[in-house]
């Protein structure tokens, strides 16, 4: 644009500042709340450009300001993050029945007045989304409700409260009781100050029965399933688990047993193979498995602020858009070809004194550190295999060709990168 | 309903049996196109109620029979199973230009023309969906175009190619050569006649380029992707990497490097707490990392006929319905309360004979047998531990309640379910 372009407005910008408006009211202000309207204040060019309309707040309902009568006038969808019954259950009923969408992530209302607010979604043709209730980010609801409408679902198992998995993790890494490692988890903010919801097994009842109501089609209220927690886990249960190679998670479950359908929350003892083993720390993971699709497992962090904030976020463009559109692409970016890589180099060498200097040598010339080197066998046997410090792959190509040329190698030289990060 | 009902026809039968259909036009008839077409069929009616039309497949392309432009003239919906490139690519943009949804599992397809089918799409105001063009049942397109269209997201993580995951597993279990793994996984069905797409990294390459369009919204052609196989891995590689505690992984990468985008598949080794590390066998998964969410990971069986079905068959739901309604239940399932569960019973006992013979004998009468036991520690110290056979949760707590009344117990019973699955 030459500055002469300025002072005149094209057509296009014309039409853009006639910009259309998708207008976000927000019921409840704490850690998901704020994060939520962080995330949509970030993200509104974005989403502009997917959806063609601009997202904008249109009003906070705290506990001291707002007036929700005055929110809901001036919204097209109402974010819920109050959390508990009343008032948010009275408020999105008003709001479906005033015809706006809703997003929330309450578990504790989904799982017991689920129906009462589908029920009404569907009567007012409108949308209620809530992915964020159960898992955080990890897009359970989405799958069951969506890629998975298809499929006939035999099971679905899951780790869905991140203070308790946390807990157990913490219990079986450190021999710590059930006391400590909870205590531990609320000075890293894993688990609130009053996390008897969390440790006794019903948060995560609730959040199963919202999966298989989705999953089983089946209506299932919060009484409707048993649940266990897991204060009552002892440090040697850990250890004779460990002896026995099991990993001991608090397990939701609902299955379809005959015409029957079992949901229950409790810890359970995994063989290591199981899909939902590994899933340690604060992470939340679901399992669903049906015939067609043998099993699919999703896994990652549980809720949190931002994680939580950000499944919400997802839902409220989904309300916003119709399906599956593929944008024109727009924030193009450069494909690069060069990057920065560890490398495995395995060498067949010559069995002779100054082999290790001579290679030393040809990477240091390149810019090429190591980070570990073994030294194997004998004769024809003689090998150097050495872990390398990242640098540019092109550098570390040259020192490979270097390499290759020197006389003592009885063998091209193999090299396989390593990816350094470890995950928790 | 009484008898004298069936004579009449109530309104909502009558409404019924004007049923609107929704007509399918499938492309193909492989081993995918078959078990979409039994899908179909199978899902039908459940399909019917949750979108208010029934499904129906109005033609059936394949090499010898049926008409693209009948098929194409009679059908709300085309699905493509054919692969390759033309006539795949000819036929989608007829059928998109004329109106009708599109669902695909084409990666070849995509990775090289889609910019100019997602063009289309747009500009007919079409559905393009391609769910099963990646990592089969696994959602990873949905949960990228979807869940995560707010994020802004820093890299993709993926196995995306079952055969030489196959492989690699295989060569890390066994000690097999590169050759005799391959063959394995074709006599095995994880491998084709024709493996050469598969493990010279080409196979991935193209789903990585899919995934960096959706992940990256910049435009990526397979020939913009750099790709190694794993042809020339060799055996002690792996042995070296278990040494090491490495997993060795195909790994397709596609992440953001400054305002640059960096897309490869090359063989990695992946640290144990890597998400991807313990990802085996023939399955396929991604990891998805952000600021926002940190990292989610699905993970689920690579492409196989009835696991891309189910990809496609999601996918033509979607394009079926309105966005995220939840149906009114149908299928009401009972809520079952006794379920049949493994258990780990933790006995402190006196340390004196007869007890594991009382223990025993109050199981028995209960019904429930013993798995494994150990008899641990003297005196004030003195437990058993014992892995039950799976019984009825009932029956296991009445055997328990009579455990916990015996004289030799000095504690009440510990008991924690074993889920017994083990998972490949």
């Amino acid at each position: 644009m030459t500055p002469a372009d300025d002072a005149s407005v094209t057509p296009a910008e014309h039409e853009s500042s006639v910009r259309r408006d998708f207008r976000v009211g927000l019921l409840g202000h704490g850690t998901v709340g704020a994060a939520f309207e962080a995330q949509l204040a970030e993200h509104a060019d974005r989403i502009e450009r997917i959806t063609g309309l601009r997202p904008v707040l249109s009003g906070v309902l705290t506990r001291s300001r707002g007036s929700f009568e005055e929110i809901l006038e001036s919204s097209d969808l109402i974010v819920e993050l109050i959390g508990g019954i009343e008032p948010a259950r009275g408020y999105l009923l008003r709001a479906l029945r005033a015809g706006r969408h809703v997003v929330t992530a309450n578990k504790q209302l989904l799982s017991q007045f689920g129906e009462e607010l589908w029920e009404t979604a569907r009567e007012h043709d409108m949308q209620l989304r809530f992915e964020g209730a159960v898992a955080g980010v990890v897009p359970v609801i989405r799958v069951l409700q969506e890629s998975l409408a298809g499929a006939t679902i035999d099971r679905v198992h899951g780790i869905v409260n991140g203070t308790t998995n946390f807990v157990l993790t913490e219990m079986a890494r450190t021999g710590m009781t059930f006391e400590q490692a909870l205590a531990e988890a609320q000075r890293l903010g894993y688990a609130e100050a009053d996390p008897s919801e969390d440790v006794d097994g019903r948060d995560a009842a609730a959040k199963m029965a919202i999966l298989a109501r989705l999953a089983f089609d089946t209506p299932v209220r919060l009484d409707q399933v048993t649940y266990e927690g897991i204060e009552q886990i002892q440090p040697d249960d850990l250890e004779y688990a460990h002896e026995l190679g099991l990993e001991l998670k608090l397990l939701g479950t609902a299955e379809r047993i005959g015409e029957g359908l079992s949901v229950r929350v409790h810890p359970a003892f995994l063989y290591p193979g199981h899909p939902l083993a590994s899933v340690s720390g604060p992470f939340n993971a679901v399992t669903v498995e049906s015939e067609a699709i043998t099993e699919i497992t999703m896994s990652g962090p549980g809720a949190g602020g931002p994680q939580t904030a950000s499944a919400v976020l997802g839902d409220v463009i989904s309300a916003m858009i119709p399906p599956a559109s593929t944008p024109a692409t727009s924030a193009v970016l450069e494909i690069v070809q060069d990057v920065v890589s560890s490398f495995y180099l395995h060498l067949e060498v010559a069995d002779e004194p100054g082999v290790l200097a001579a290679v030393a040598a040809a990477l240091a010339a390149h810019g090429v550190s190591v980070k570990s080197v073994v030294q194997k066998g004998l004769g024809e046997q003689a090998r150097l295999v050495m872990v390398l410090h990242p640098v540019l792959e092109s550098q570390f190509f040259a020192a490979a060709d270097t390499i290759s040329q020197l006389e003592v190698l009885r063998a091209p030289p193999r090299a396989i990168r390593v990816i350094e990060e470890e995950f928790s």
